[in-house]
């Protein structure tokens, strides 16, 4: 099934324990794409500068994505320079330049507007509706949101909320979105909000899955070498949706599966820089980790 | 099979949003001893008061816990009072009066000294080990420990970690240990310094069982409202100990299945104050819990 991502291409800069990248390839859609595409073929739409590079169009359709809807506008392409310390559970941003990216206005070609299943990464809540807007019946929408948001679109993203399939964000923001201190609740408060389902990511505490139907939750693989966190989250949404893409699924039981590829997937993009190496991995691989996930928590 | 646990007896008084028991029965011998007499009859080590009221030692009677080893001293029982807040996650102490348990010398009875299934409480680690000198040839040791005991006896609590097969800590004691923000490396250092495995309980985010064979996890039972977290830790033991002893077995895979166990029986922990209502569980109410948080796994 059609499956579109609409977000971020960025070139990062990240600094880790582990080492620094300097003016890689990154950004939510590449990372959900390099996840994605062994699942199904991957749509995206996002904007660019004059200098991205070849090399990086070049990497993105080799993994088969069409990038009709990559738009390169005069001036430079987004940059991000993060930094990871300790825990390495969240960012902290050095620096970021919006670049194009600062007045992206999503147009999605008239050639995707069929998409069966639609990822909106993390974005203004108001760029994330005009998308919806632009796509005609998808099957399932899942959506991204961060911490800004909450703080200075609470009332945009409430109305989105309302209108996707599937809410994904990680344990702060889930608690800082419902007020609950307890992720149970929070979880059922976000799935009152009006999505059928919210996916709750939690690092090295792996995830919770919520729908009217049960709370789920998978642990993490226990990854012992953590190069760079970066990109994580979206890799992890897109092993899910591509899973689901594939399976054209959208029923609970489909969404815990797709949620342990998801978290497989995550498992090892934290284990390098950038998202090639996860792009490169077999579909066998993979499986084989989300089996090796299914023997940790089988008792 | 013979299962011993040595811990605090102790009348607590608990605060929380969800309301206050005062004077309440409470430590952690009690805790394990109400979670795990159904799998297998208790045999506890502890002191109490001239004060300890005679309902209470009825109480642990009517779960034919063998009270031979609890000892009574002049003097008052060990009385603590802690606070809960927000996320619930740790205790706030607000008093703490030792009192008996303050000259704890345990002294395992010759009828106990045969047993096969050892709990040692969280208490200083030179105590822990003069209980083990004790004991004849156990089958399995489990100790409990704090952050109080790595930051004031670590040396001592290194000696005990290498002479115990399962060390039970929370996730911040596992780092504070092991030096290792990431919980996996935690996990596999805590292996290397001598037990056969190690128990990382993570509250809301279920645990993770470290042995030689794999690292393991499970996620939490959702549990929507939270009471009082007292006494969680050593009921989770307590069932988990009691599966092993039911079952005669010290495998990983059983390891696993008991901490299962100990999961259902901490959810139940955490519903109400105090022991009792965790005490008047029916095996097959634990054990549909225990059903129900292995389909939120399972996937």
């Amino acid at each position: 099934m059609s499956l579109l991502v609409v977000g971020s291409v960025a070139l990062d800069t990240v600094e880790t324990p582990a080492g620094k990248a300097e003016n890689v390839l990154g950004g939510s859609a590449v990372y959900f794409a390099a996840a994605a595409h062994r699942y199904a073929p991957v749509r995206i739409v996002g904007v660019v500068g004059e200098d991205f590079p070849e090399e990086h169009r070049r990497f993105l359709r080799s993994l088969d994505v069409d990038d009709t809807g990559l738009a390169v506008r005069p001036g430079q392409t987004f940059r991000w320079h993060g930094r990871y310390r300790g825990a390495m559970n969240e960012a902290e941003t050095v620096r970021v330049d919006l670049n194009v990216f600062g007045k992206f206005e999503p147009v999605v070609p008239e050639s995707f507007r069929d998409s069966r299943f639609v990822f909106l990464a993390n974005g203004s809540p108001r760029l994330q509706m005009e998308v919806l807007e632009q796509v005609r019946k998808p099957a399932l929408v899942a959506a991204d949101t961060m911490n800004l948001w909450i703080e200075t679109a609470r009332q945009d993203l409430q109305e989105l909320i309302r209108r996707v399939d599937v809410l994904c964000l990680n344990e702060n923001e889930a608690r800082m979105l419902t007020g609950e201190h307890l992720l149970a609740r929070a979880a059922r408060r976000l799935i009152g909000m009006g999505p059928r389902a919210a996916v709750i990511k939690k690092g090295e505490h792996g995830m919770t899955l919520a729908s009217a139907e049960a709370i789920c939750a998978l642990p993490a693989y226990p990854v012992e070498e953590v190069a760079d966190p970066t990109g994580a989250g979206d890799s992890f949404a897109g092993a899910m949706m591509g899973y689901l893409a594939r399976e054209d699924r959208t029923d609970h039981a489909a969404l815990l599966r797709a949620a342990a590829h998801g978290t497989a997937m995550a498992s090892f993009t934290v284990g390098g820089f950038g998202p090639q190496h996860i792009a490169g991995l077999s579909l066998e691989q993979v499986e084989a980790r989300v089996a090796e996930l299914r023997a940790i928590c089988t008792f």
